[in-house]
């Protein structure tokens, strides 16, 4: 890697590529991202910033220009709200990445990143395995976030494989945790309890069993991989890793952990229901052997990352301020 | 059913719901259908045409009105040449499918069946089964068809699994033999030994394994299941049915079915290697065993499909000649 295009650049991937030596374009709508999140790049000499949206296919050829390596993290995340604007996910996910794809087939970009999500896998049509490995069944989707997301791992698989790229990393998400992540449930839990710190409204009935991932656990498993090209000589240049850590927690633990963190002890109202929304998945729990035995492995466990998460946004208040 | 809008309409299926005494409102681009297939529906008091196109939301919203089931048949099916317009399958396939289910929300309509294909089992990544059977590891897709329909199927179970639809029928079809099918192995081998009876051009190396189904055993399994509401009181309202024979041919003994039928023997020129294309699957056999428990079976096996189309093209080569 010696010139990397970020899509939904204002993380930190970019730093992290920038510390490295890397030569960084940041591309970026900045519809959810923080411009401040990237005060630190902007100032970097090997650091660009275009202000783009990838369903502007000349803009995004042009600002491709010169590089060797995509990754693609942009994406419309709100998936719990898909049926407010169903176009959006269909745009955002699924026509934003066949772009990033045709704008590499024009620059000649051989390499791409992506992050997709633990939600492609819907729900199995026999009895499911857990932890989900790569090679669950063929599931059916429950989201328009993990149909559009599936639909994007569709496109980079048929790219990959009909030869207009060389490699095509594809990593399913767990739910992201950390510092400059404004959305999640860490970061709607702590926005409530700021508001009103004797009550907390749940979505579901709190069963609810999820995987999350530190971020920086996140930044470095998508280095280590690309890095060791595992899609240079393998039988497919697709190569799709699971991301996540080897432990699930229960909503209610994980508000536990939080209200201890925040010596809160709110009465807990929640909807009902073994799910928080329509088509959202009770249990999200993915086997990430294949990507550790690449030598990847998590530093933080999911209670540490709720905490690192929860002191972030107590220092940075601007963030909640902003999203308000 | 009462009032059936097909997409794709110029086939089989609109004559025999015409047949069966219900309404139909065909919507086709006439892009690839013959006008001449209408020709005995246009006639018939219960049917009414309209000619648009899926990327028209409007239009086909409008022309929507007042139905309760809708056959979604329209694709883009040119497989092997995806790479010469990329933007033809996500267009004709995904966003056409997007919007054919916006437009059924918008009046209300609850019902699909969904004509996908066998191409969405891509490639394993471990050692597939064959028979495929519905519940066939989530594999990657090697064409943008295959990655366009696999899309399309998500946006169906998303709807479904999101209660916008009542009932999604996916049908992964084999490839489609007999009259009036004016693509696929048989026409084009017939178009080359009219040209040229004395040699026959063959993509890969006659190798390929195939499955194929007559297209009026198809017809009546789309009506047969559909009809029987097997999505109404599942678990899921998205019930996916693999659609052809329990048997496959090789493209070597296909070929040796046609030139006996003609009474040929071309030199076979074969372009080499195991696959036809780029993304083709060398081995198409689905697993029928779940539709064929619902009670339809086909009624003809491949060999005789492959006469059937044969007999046609010969008595109408008018169809060739309109696409020479």
């Amino acid at each position: 890697m010696q010139h990397v295009f970020v899509t939904g650049a204002s993380g930190f991937l970019v730093d992290r590529l920038l510390a490295d030596g890397i030569t960084v374009t940041g591309w970026d709508n900045l519809s959810t991202g923080q411009i401040r999140f990237l005060d630190g790049a902007l100032q970097h000499p090997k650091f660009k910033l275009v202000r783009g949206d990838n369903l502007d296919l000349p803009a995004l050829t042009a600002a491709m220009k010169g590089v060797d390596f995509v990754f693609h993290l942009a994406a419309n995340a709100d998936i719990k709200d898909g049926w407010q604007h169903p176009r959006k996910d269909l745009e955002q996910n699924t026509i934003a990445t066949f772009n990033v794809l045709e704008a590499m087939r024009a620059n000649g970009v051989k390499r791409i990143g992506f992050s997709s999500t633990g939600s492609v896998y819907g729900e199995a049509l026999v009895t499911p395995e857990r932890p989900t490995p790569e090679t669950d069944t063929f599931p059916i989707q429950t989201s328009l976030y993990g149909a559009s997301k599936s639909a994007g791992e569709g496109l980079l698989a048929a790219y990959a494989e009909g030869n207009q790229i060389d490699e095509a990393y594809i990593f399913r998400f767990v739910s992201i945790l950390g510092e400059r992540y404004t959305h999640g449930h860490v970061f709607d839990f702590y926005k409530q309890l700021v508001e009103h710190p004797d009550r907390l409204r749940v979505l579901g009935d709190g069963s609810q069993r999820k995987s999350y991932l530190y971020v920086q656990d996140c930044v470095e498993a998508l280095l280590h991989v690309t890095r060791n090209h595992t899609a240079r000589d393998a039988k497919h240049h697709t190569q799709i890793y699971n991301l996540g850590t080897p432990e699930y927690v229960q909503v209610k633990d994980s508000i536990a952990a939080i209200c201890e963190a925040l010596n809160l002890s709110p009465k807990l109202e929640f909807t009902g229901g073994d799910r928080g929304w329509i088509g959202d998945n009770p249990f999200i729990y993915l086997d990430t052997k294949r990507i550790q035995s690449t030598g990847w492995k998590p530093k933080l466990t999911i209670r540490q990352g709720i905490i690192k998460t929860l002191r972030w946004l107590e220092a940075n208040r601007w963030v909640y301020e902003a999203r308000r």
